[in-house]
């Protein structure tokens, strides 16, 4: 069931907790790391990790998280911060476990972790689903990152008898289709004014996230997306008058 | 609950291991820290651990297991061996903290780890009532020991009731909202050339079933109305040239 989970980490700036986030990713039978924008150095120290080169062997670097998670259809942060406005759902992790599982039997989803000093960035959070929370103290929140990683993976794979007797849900867009959504769809309010020509950074912001929100099923996008082309080609229409 | 736990490590070696286990000690509010026959160095430069200072300055060092657990009347060991023969009871930690949840409520309970390289010894089992593991893949089972430690506060503290731990979905639309926007957007469509101008009956109820299949949040319905109204009147707008 893990192989269809991406573990995501962005920025990682240390080689331990590269090493000890591919550790456990072997303990639990999860073999995808994608590594957003990795200190390099690190990335290579890392290698010696316990029994787990191979993962580090495989891992992908990409630059954006957009392209790390381009083929998923969930995707889900990781934040130590419970009262911050995140502008998301946020679950513990015994709750998001559930649904992880659940969406796991159906297709990919990636599980975001951000940066040992700063976590995800609210750049970083609008591309997720959701976030979740590992239940800390509130006093003391920030869990180190191997140590989240092993966590979250030992939820997924912890039993539950539920599990056994849920149904399949049909496929949900990818998140490159949500992506393309968003860009069609700035480009679309942008020409009509709805938001300045040149959109602030929180705009675009606000958009993903609404368009997140959306549970589109992954055989509707093309629809969608045909339909603004063909607004945006209206608007770019001088007028017949 | 976790102040009734002590966490027992026994010959740890490596600081790094030290300071990582007293640290998700802390974040998941459990202070009681022993040590059996550490390696003195060791010890000594774990105490920069994250946070976790007070939970080091405070540990317990103690020559023998015996003198370790003396305090308590539950002792439960962990391993990574699934098939040795161990001569006791062997549960999976989903089990395992079941009946540690429930002890704790009663009285002190000591959770046992083994030294990085070799795990407790047989004369460190014979001190334990029984013994778990963390449910890893049989080909790479040894943890790193600041992540087993993690994952086994996680499963002690994490929230086992059902019904509190369900994902809360956000109100959807209604369908009126569905409705206003399957007008609205028709509109669009229509003076976008998207559909014919005289749509026909099906391509109408077809857009319905189409707007239908997103789980929109009611608290989004006002914005995507707001933007469909704009790209409207652009639409009907005589061009500028």
């Amino acid at each position: 069931m893990l192989n269809s989970l991406r573990v995501v980490l962005v920025s990682p700036r240390n080689p331990l907790n590269i090493g000890a986030a591919a550790r456990a990713m072997s303990n639990f039978g999860c073999t995808r790391l994608r590594l957003v924008n990795p200190y390099d150095v690190a990335f290579r120290e890392a290698r010696s990790a316990v029994r787990a080169g191979y993962i580090l062997e495989q891992a992908q670097v990409f630059n954006t998280v957009a392209e790390a998670v381009a083929d998923c259809t969930l995707v889900a942060g990781t934040t130590a911060v419970g009262n911050r406005d995140l502008h998301l759902p946020l679950h513990r992790l015994e709750a998001a476990g559930d649904v992880l599982r659940e969406h796991l039997a159906a297709g990919p989803a990636a599980l975001l972790f951000g940066s040992e000093k700063f976590g995800l960035s609210n750049e970083d959070m609008s591309h997720c689903h959701w976030l979740l929370r590992i239940p800390t103290r509130d006093e003391h929140g920030s869990m180190n990152l191997g140590q989240a990683v092993a966590i979250c993976l030992y939820e997924l794979r912890r039993e539950t008898k539920e599990a056994a007797r849920r149904f399949t849900p049909a496929p949900v867009a990818m998140a490159q289709d949500f992506e393309r959504l968003t860009e069609l769809l700035l480009d679309v309010l942008a020409r009509s004014g709805y938001v300045n020509e040149k959109v602030s950074r929180s705009g675009e912001l606000k958009l993903r996230r609404l368009i997140r929100r959306l549970a589109m099923p992954a055989s509707d996008v093309e629809t969608w997306l045909g339909m603004l082309r063909q607004i945006l080609w209206k608007i770019k229409q001088p007028s017949p008058d």
